[in-house]
């Protein structure tokens, strides 16, 4: 009985609260994290809010990465949401982890879609 | 100590599976529900897979509502992800679960941003 899709849920604090106000830093570091993962970009819709934030999701043919930002918290929560075995979700993870500058981190893996495949 | 977000992850099993693989449809019920739960849209992608299933999202200015479908298997992995107090994602929920014609589903919440904010 396998799951569908893995889903991790990344609390990044004591993030870099400059590049988490920066929608092209951060655009770029979640096509990066896809693109290194091995994941294939289909689409994309980031914004910025005012006075500070970014909330930003890139769809992938495999799932989603996606990312909300709390600069004045220097936080971020993250989400990297895969299908298959041809993506390392991981590696993303550690790619967005390392680029955020986050000095404190959490990560929760998550199956979705246990089914009884074949009942 | 409260957290930042509110994370709904929504298993919908025994789906409508013609739903499932209706793109137009399914753009519809998340807008639908975005607009009812009291949110407001900044962005949207969505995706049609061939042979099939669909992932979507809606950015919203409290964050996002998001699909993936797994016609063949009458199954979504839903996300709803709400800050601040202005918008009911239950609700948003609830007109997923029926839009979907859901028979069998489970939600799971998690908060996100759990921060240790005035230290």
């Amino acid at each position: 009985m396998n799951a569908l899709g893995k889903h991790l849920l990344l609390e990044l604090k004591d993030c870099n609260k400059e590049v988490l106000n920066d929608i092209g830093f951060l655009r770029r570091s979640l096509m990066a994290a896809a693109s290194e993962a091995g994941a294939t970009v289909l689409g994309e819709s980031f914004h910025q809010f005012n006075p500070q934030g970014v909330s930003g999701v890139v769809i992938i043919a495999e799932s989603h990465l996606l990312i909300h930002t709390w600069p004045e918290h220097g936080y971020a929560a993250a989400d990297i949401f895969t299908c298959g075995n041809s993506v390392q979700p991981e590696k993303a993870a550690q790619i967005l982890i390392g680029k955020l500058g986050t000095k404190n981190h959490s990560i929760v893996e998550i199956q979705r879609g246990i089914l009884d495949i074949g009942e």
